[in-house]
């Protein structure tokens, strides 16, 4: 039997598999955790208005039908190589995969442009739950320090928040900081009035959200200031330390102030794209990600595919030039699935197809009842919308899309609870950082 | 005004913070977490059937119209010193809190009997969420270990499971651990049947739930082997290390292999007990906690209270002799209530009152459907039941405890989820141990 290794449990690689555990293949996929994360959510958990479980599910419970039919098997551990000529993935276990077939869904991780050493440590980013648990407890322990402050600068140093890069995430983050510092924690303090609380959004590029339409980004930049957030287009980041970053405006150098800095700004391919390319000749991008053929697979070797955030991939229309695929979750998904069919015309000895990109539209959200998106009616065209129209357009998409229907539900609940209190349930940091015992 | 300031926000300082809050005084809440945390439910976080957000509050919001009306401080800190002749707690921020009244209420942390520095890396306690999130990742680690594994003792190993300590605590882990391993997991493995699982509970004493009479105890242990645990009681552990424990049940030294060994033995109180009676001289008992006077200050200090856990307290009925106060929650907040009332009274120059715990009885869990109960009811005197009517009995009390309604309609959702379909949706790890990059 068809012997099939799916390295990553993202979006492209739970796809890929779903879609081979119909066939007669034998289809192994690991990954390094032991969960499916819903990332377009991430940002919730990292505001303390969703719990890790509503937006992570096993891999093993999502796929449990596919494995009791005995022709999956989910391994969690990390990739350390792959040994081309003799088809096989070496796991940190010792353990080695042979294979007919790989599908590399690696995914990616944040960028600092060569920064990672200095900025990384005060500017952490938002890809994995344990990002998430970070950037929650460094957002509602500045809170804390600052109601534990004496010294009036100080105490505005720990109410000053920036947000490095205003692509999706960095607008999710900094509209949810500005709604927890006017709405969720407003009242609970003593000293200090939350409501003072500043947020930057530091963005690079002349606009916010540069993937939309000008006058949808313009329309995102308006919510964001209504909802208080400072936007700060055409600032690049030169510098970030404990006390704040750096930028130019093309005015010079420049000082922001603040305790907590996110980085919503670079994103790099996975390492295992470097290890494909040394392994099998590859060529990358600027952003380490595996230049793949039209059909998805590396040049000069058919039965590795490389899907989702990992692959520099292009859709070839019916008309017209290819496009480069947008690194977006249903981009990564229709990877998926195109991998797992061509796999199999290719087996049959068929013929594989290139990749075409279904572009259903642009959504991303900013805060209650704010949101901008473009969706691309067929016939119609695109439709721009935003406001209360485009969240509640989010709100539905994002439920439909969120795996599992108990997870639905209770984050159903959640958004309900939140949008009627104000209130964030999930406002809990686990390990506060203990200082030495008490010096008796 | 008269300032006050407690030291802990479990059940007893919460409370103790609440009934003061009514007076006209000045009350300040020091914790070093930012969360009051339901700890009777704190195993099912552990055991993956429960999110952390569902059994923790931010203090804060618990609190939000104390703090509004002005008469409340929570701060987020760790106390360093107590300065009992200058009258000041020093936190590790460097403020120093003047205080007319002390209330200390920090509780306690595991003991491991002297064995700290070998035993607590190979079997992690049960007492913050931290451990929680620890144990989680622990017991379902295992489990994908033990499909990674080709050798079959190694993989025995990593699905022998023991838990140390037969109390509330111990049992109610091991019933669950069994539940997941017959039920949760059945079937999602390709290479281990997960109900091959062994599960030990290991106990120094002749009967597991020594607190409760040894009728209800022999019907736990039966209602324990019923669901596939092991019981071992009368064995005391002499050794533990990362591949299982040594114990003694009378025969010599015995081996037990286990690759998850679970610490709910020993119980330690605060460090800031001892702190306290180098402060003020007053006694400690073995456990480390401070014996109080009968209305729980610290004898010749009556502006100091002690509650809770980290206080050896004795019940003073109106007939009959003193009895201790046991170690649950009941007593916690039953003591947070009576110091509250002592400190306005001995403030108003009246006499205080010695301290009179009421017992409503006992109650253990150990898994689906089983549980053993005893009521304490006027004037029938005390009644014992076990099974269904036992476990719903114990599902009614700890959802109306659970501080907040949201979190109660949330936990009682997530409990029938689980018991209907037998899965447990918080099965996340965050962190997965993320080894050396590839060698490339």
């Amino acid at each position: 039997m068809t012997k099939v290794v799916i390295i990553g449990c993202g979006f492209g690689g739970i796809e890929a598999a779903r879609s081979l555990a119909k066939s007669n293949v034998d289809v192994t996929l690991v990954d390094r955790t032991n969960h499916h994360l819903f990332q377009p959510l991430l940002y919730q958990v990292a505001t303390a208005g969703l719990s890790a479980p509503s937006i992570a599910a096993p891999i093993r419970h999502i796929l449990r039908k596919q494995i009791a039919r005995g022709r999956l098997t989910v391994l969690m551990g990390e990739v350390v190589d792959i040994d081309v000529a003799n088809r096989a993935v070496a796991l940190d276990s010792g353990e080695r995969l042979p294979y007919d077939e790989l599908i590399v869904a690696a995914g990616a991780t944040h960028s600092y442009f060569g920064h990672e050493a200095d900025w990384a440590p005060h500017a952490p980013g938002l890809k994995t739950l344990a990002d998430a648990f970070e950037l929650r407890r460094r957002v509602l322990l500045a809170f804390e320090r600052a109601e534990c402050e004496s010294d009036p600068a100080e105490r505005a140093a720990w109410l000053s928040f920036a947000v490095v890069g205003g692509g999706p995430t960095g607008v999710e983050m900094a509209g949810t900081l500005a709604e927890i510092a006017r709405h969720t924690l407003r009242g609970e303090y003593k000293r200090i009035d939350s409501r003072a609380t500043r947020i930057v959004l530091v963005e690079g590029a002349p606009r916010v959200l540069g993937a939309l339409p000008e006058d949808l980004s313009a329309r995102a930049a308006q919510q964001l200031e209504k909802l208080g957030v400072q936007v700060l287009a055409g600032a690049r980041v030169t510098g970030i330390d404990a006390s704040g970053l750096d930028y130019d405006a093309g005015h010079g150098t420049q000082r922001l102030p603040a305790r907590t800095v996110i980085w919503a700004a670079g994103v790099a391919a996975s390492p295992l794209g470097r290890l494909l390319a040394e392994r099998t000749g590859c060529t990358l991008d600027r952003a380490g990600r595996v230049i793949v053929e039209p059909d998805l697979s590396i040049a000069g070797h058919a039965n590795i595919q490389v899907i989702g955030d990992l692959a520099a991939a292009k859709s070839y229309p019916t008309r017209g030039e290819p496009t480069p695929v947008p690194g977006v979750s249903p981009g990564a998904k229709q990877m998926g699935r195109w991998a797992a069919a061509n796999l199999l015309r290719r087996r049959r000895g068929d013929a594989t197809r290139r990749f075409r990109y279904i572009d259903y539209g642009s959504l991303a959200t900013i805060g209650r009842h704010s949101a901008v998106a473009m969706v691309d009616l067929p016939l119609v065209g695109p439709v721009k919308f935003s406001g209360l129209p485009a969240w509640l357009f989010w709100l539905f998409i994002h439920l439909y899309f969120l795996i599992g229907f108990r997870n639905r539900f209770v984050v159903l609940m959640d958004w309900a609870w939140a949008y009627f209190s104000f209130e964030r349930h999930a406002r809990v940091v686990a390990d506060a950082p203990r200082p030495a015992p008490p010096q008796t």
